[in-house]
């Protein structure tokens, strides 16, 4: 490829990447249903990296739950249940660490197979572990129908999306009424601890 | 400029751009004690803008406080106050508006001067509102002590780091203790409000 090409389309992946870095930042402070702005995140996701799929799953009482889903079947929202030892979810959750696979995750070990999840018999997979402080919230996925080799920009692009979606989640903790009248500089100042143990 | 070498500038832009906020989307979701954390956040955003000063304001009774300084003065953090009312900053705040001067921003009616703040007799000024939900939190300013014209980029820049302060600050509200036993996927498929009114 021309250099001025090349140069070109990596511009055009940098300037995405900030995009939607952005657009997610403007949701997680503007009011919003938080189901809604989560499906809302998917799907930007999965648009961003090209995905048959991007699911997002929350922690439940040891479980996951499918909480969001852009893809083949939207239904399983509130339906799909994963133990923390069972699949790759499972182990991404368990292990704190991104998973990236480029082909043939069914194959894996670490495999779950979901009769009600066509995503299940997709090539490729990336995982993040969605943590806030020292807890795992939850893990997002995008998959891949045919095999795909995750660039470092994607793998990074779900560590940060999974940290915005975690301000998220402990964001909806904060009681407005607490929230509306309090004294941020105090706060600011002090470093008063919250969620990250802050 | 050849087309390669502007493109191979811009692209070095956006890639600083997704480091920034990539860098303090980590931030966020970490242990970290809150000041420290909005003063490491003043000093990525003076770096990357190339600017002399950034000041992070914030709300307490009405009236602006200085919280976060990077640049001539770290010494009045705590103690520089503005009332709503006052200053090109009193403006951003009640106003709920960006605001970007590229020369002689001293010589704005708006301005207000501090004896205690070198970066008063600054020549250009960009600066943004921090809103969570439907409150202002505080403000962001950076100033650079010679003429200097705002991209669009660094608006956008200073909006979304705004942004990323404003879920810093909701978060220190969050109580561990509650957070940390939660049922995040109840909580996602509910979708219960919180700070940003979620």
């Amino acid at each position: 490829m021309p250099k001025a090409k090349d140069l070109e389309a990596r511009l055009d992946r940098a300037d995405k990447q900030v995009r939607l870095y952005q657009t997610i930042s403007r949701m997680l402070i503007r009011p919003g249903h938080l189901a809604e702005t989560t499906q809302a995140i998917v799907r930007l996701v999965a648009e961003f990296i090209g995905s048959d799929s991007c699911l997002l799953y929350l922690v439940s009482r040891g479980e996951l739950v499918l909480c969001a889903a852009e893809g083949p079947n939207p239904r399983a929202v509130g339906e799909v249940r994963l133990r923390l030892d069972e699949g790759l979810t499972g182990w991404v959750a368990r292990e704190r660490r991104l998973l990236a696979i480029s082909r043939e995750a069914y194959q894996d070990p670490r495999f779950k197979f979901f009769r009600d999840l066509p995503e299940d018999t997709f090539e490729s997979f990336l995982s993040a572990p969605i943590i806030v402080g020292d807890r795992v919230v939850g893990v997002i996925n995008t998959q891949h129908r045919h095999a795909h080799a995750h660039s470092g920009d994607e793998m990074e692009m779900i560590t940060t999306v999974g940290e915005q979606i975690g301000c998220l989640i402990a964001m909806a903790f904060v009681i407005p009424e607490e929230f509306a009248n309090a004294d941020y500089a105090e706060l600011g100042l002090a470093g008063r601890v919250g969620a990250g143990g802050r």
